[in-house]
């Protein structure tokens, strides 16, 4: 049995952990923590957990979070590497956060203005040798939701040369569980429902330096790119919209043979069959991501469409598939239900 | 390996059993038919069923259903008898259609004005004696979506004598799902979303006369309902708030022992802590039901909330539940997911 | 000009109060108030009152009230009493808040806890003699947005003695707008979108009483009522489904002649034609209420559905339309546009 | 009294223009017609028209059509011009479909497949010298509801050439209703409740052609766009983000003071204060558009969003702005009342 612990249980990373997690044989339960609600019931923060209702939410202590195979955390910002110290060397370390994410400590400090915590092996094993060295580490960093999205919707595009990075425009409509359960007024139901909102504009969200640097380990030499997220009246999903200039021109059949040569095989994501789009409807709750792309002629850009639910691709069920290479486990161990629509 | 089919596999009934099967170590799935949409590629109809995007629909006859050891039946009302009636005896058949729920002919014929196919074994495993009935039948009716939520609310409190069935009020929000694919004016998504309406008001709904054939079964001798479906801005769920009068005042806390009692062990009913009521999205694509009770003293009235996911364990969770019995596994196999929330 | 202020500016009842006297050629809008948020723009709290962007937001004091022929309060309960005080005598004083609407000090102590207020007439001119009350009153207490719902709904049946207001049993989905723009978990989008959620339940919720004291005006000897608001997923909207005991056998069609008799000519209330049920998306940002009405005979209840939207004619409408008859005015002046559907 | 009619009354644009004409003291409400609804009440299509709901639909021929100041024509694509040729000339046709609002027959015939009807006078006063052409002309060619928007977003810029119209990319989350209520599985509520997904993707979609007109008008030499529209769960609503290269650097303030010396004095189009972002919500059922304006430095591009209610100011409002300067009316006639919000 593998046993493990969420600190930080009580949000909706560590509620996803623990859905995806809790129905599992290999997987044993261990300490849940949090800070401010130690002492509190598990179901008061997460009435869907229904067989782990009345577990105790514990103190983020490194009493509590010793003695387990895995620790899943899913801390604000800033947060995990004082937590991180205390676990033992053999414990694999997922952090959920953006703490580890970054290699540029200049990007981390212009976009955060915090010190620098360092760079984990980044959890995203369809990236070119990933896979490989998930496989043989402790330390996990879970990429953000964008960045995961964005980067598998222009992959195969940048790795075969079609676009070269530069100048890539993305729009990328989502719900509000990726911003956590913060209690800010234009989270609030109200505000939200039956309403569309742009936020982070300009180039001034945190994932922008995590989407280049991706698009440079797929082969952007300069990348750029003008992101745009939008707030819409769905809990979950996130269906980005990603062009990008073509380098020559090209026909959307030769698009899609990219796509499908560089995704065949891919356990998790999934060019859809010609003539359907991305919904997030699709992939709602499962580890899976739709792509579709076409040429825009007239406007000499790829556009590239891509869903996946922010909270299991694009969070929890990233960090479990890549808890499962470096533990040695088949990669979609627990992973495998499909988007609960309609 | 169980080889399944489904007649009827275009619609919502149809999909939610491929999404929860099509995972199953144990199942293959066989014949996917339907009638008008023969032909087709089943990806046009269900985009979230990754896996099998490409399979062909094949017409619902005799032929493309024989062979399998279990064929699900998703059609309209009036059209499962004669499909039924094609396959072998060694088949188990499972109606998620209304045609085979109802007792009495005369209800059948009050309600549907079309002759009555007959009574199979309810697949409602809750009730007094019915997993035996199920271990032991190849043919089994799939009780209606509000039924089981309606039925599960209050059958601790008519078991116990709490109350009598008589006089109980429920109204059930729910979404539009639960009226299948059918390209009907008030279905569309601008006319629902932001709106909540209702329907079927004043008795006509054609769940009535299987919830209070339900209510006899749980000791009710003279049982009579108001039941109100209300359609909500949400693609499925079920939160049926049900009241009846009290037979002898009670406390909260006596009802809440009652229900405590009786859904002791029950896999998929769940009575919540105390304080939490229940809510559609904990159950979301899964086949939990989730109850929570109280006595209002004023109104001299028991209140019982339930929640469940109209399309999971209100029809294929259900369905699958079923099957499992029949079959002889587990009862609770390829069923044991979580909610989708938030 | 009629000079307005609104005391509690920020907050739900207050951002409607303004769009709907903003466009009026016969108001101005003097002081807007609050306390945490003075200082503040308008338009951080409502981005939708376009011409009221960058109006500041004012301390709520004495000296900023004064002056105005009309002062709203907007505050949280208890606080109305000490700001009314500092107003001049004729000053009309509209309290949006359930401060002044009960006449049982005991009611008030029971579900509040805190010392009663008084009492100020009520401002619902839909019933019995009460439009006269509130054209020589000073003094209006809005109605709360349930009872306004659930009184509507009845009142032709309570006064045509086809129920006797007892046992009558009201489930109410409605969206969360009506909780106000508290920062608390269970009102974030991301809970309450595709959900649905019972709270309130078995007779705690603080409209009980008002509702009662309702039905008495209406004629009801002994009222008694189980009520359990619903959260759904909509920004606004109330759809009350009501049902009560007959008191003698009773068809459909004389249940809906009792009802247009009694709605005949009012302005805000209108019975649907037969077949039409309401939907709140047809009363949305309107002040009328839409009403149907049926007789189960089974159940032998009469089932009677109201839809209207909580803001509007739940509250800032209805205030607005008991300020129009205070102040000599045509009643529905500034109140005709109809819902925003879809 | 200016006495209207309406030819295709049971659609949403139709519903929209009643809703909005329907309380004006100066506007009799003629004759409402339709095709296949000939002979139903308008309330069986239009519940929310509490004033009208028993209101007869006539068929669409000219004798009905006959007789009144202004028709507005609310038909499918291509069936505008033969009803328009039976109208006499001094009435005031405003066709809110496609029919005349492209100057390019080649367009038309690419996008349409169909024979050209004819160029008219289009319906956007804030395009330059438009308001001047308007009111005096007796035809009116209603834009589409992404071309306002996303010409009313790029407008200041192009006019002071921050940009020059060239490699534009929209993208632009937006209600089922603007695809009117058509009978299509993907409009189902089911379908679009809790998921977002695009349509019409790359180059596609029909307002290509008459966005980029727009631009040529606004000062683009060779304009391109690469435009995505994306269903989100919202019954109305547009919000585009807009981007396009910088011809040179600029600061966001720079930016800013190009929109607002634009949008000045203009009644509809609102540039929001600094920090807040354009929200559907926030013009949800009014006639506003609300903008707001960034540079994104990495990308070297402008970004603008904007807001509009595709029902309103996309269609009906717009077409009554319009309607109102052809009749030497104020321009902002019955178009005053601001967004239901929240």
């Amino acid at each position: 049995m593998i046993k493990i612990a969420v600190a930080g249980c009580t949000g909706y990373a560590g509620g996803e952990l623990l859905r995806l997690l809790a129905v599992r044989d290999d997987v044993e339960i261990g300490a849940l923590t949090a800070k401010s609600s130690a002492g509190t019931m598990l179901g008061q923060h997460h009435q869907h957990l229904t067989t782990l209702l009345e577990r105790e939410v514990l103190d983020t202590t490194a009493e509590n979070l010793a003695g387990h195979d895995v620790v899943f955390l899913a801390l604000p910002h800033g947060a995990s590497a004082e937590v991180a110290a205390t676990l033992g060397d053999d414990t694999v370390v997922v952090d959920a956060g953006a703490d580890f994410r970054l290699e540029s400590a200049a990007d981390w400090a212009h976009f955060y203005g915090t010190p620098h915590a360092g760079t984990w092996p980044y959890g995203l094993p369809e990236l070119p040798g990933q896979r490989e060295r998930l496989a043989s580490t402790r330390c996990i960093a879970v990429p953000g939701c964008f960045p995961t999205t964005i980067t598998l919707a222009l992959a195969p595009a940048l790795q075969a040369g079609l676009v070269d990075g530069h100048d890539v425009v993305a729009v990328a409509p989502t719900g509000p569980s990726g911003a956590g359960k913060a209690l800010k007024p234009h989270l609030l139901g109200a505000e939200l429902m039956g309403s569309a909102s742009a936020y982070g504009v300009g180039g001034v969200h945190r994932h922008v330096p995590e989407i280049l640097q991706n698009f440079r380990k797929l082969g952007a030499a300069a990348p750029s790119i003008s992101f745009t997220p939008v707030l819409v009246p769905m809990s979950r999903g996130i269906l980005a919209t990603v062009t990008a200039p073509l380098t020559s021109p090209l026909s959307t059949r030769d698009a899609r043979e990219a796509y499908a040569a560089a995704w065949e095989g891919e356990p998790f994501v999934r060019l859809l069959p010609e003539g359907l789009w991305p919904q997030t409807q699709s992939v709602l709750g499962s580890n899976y991501v739709h792509v579709q792309v076409a040429v825009d002629e007239q406007a000499g850009r790829l556009v590239a469409v891509a869903a996946l639910d922010n909270l299991t691709k694009g969070t929890a069920g990233g960090a479990i598939q890549s808890m499962n290479l470096a533990l040695g486990l088949p990669e979609t161990l627990g992973l495998t239900t499909m988007g609960v629509a309609p």
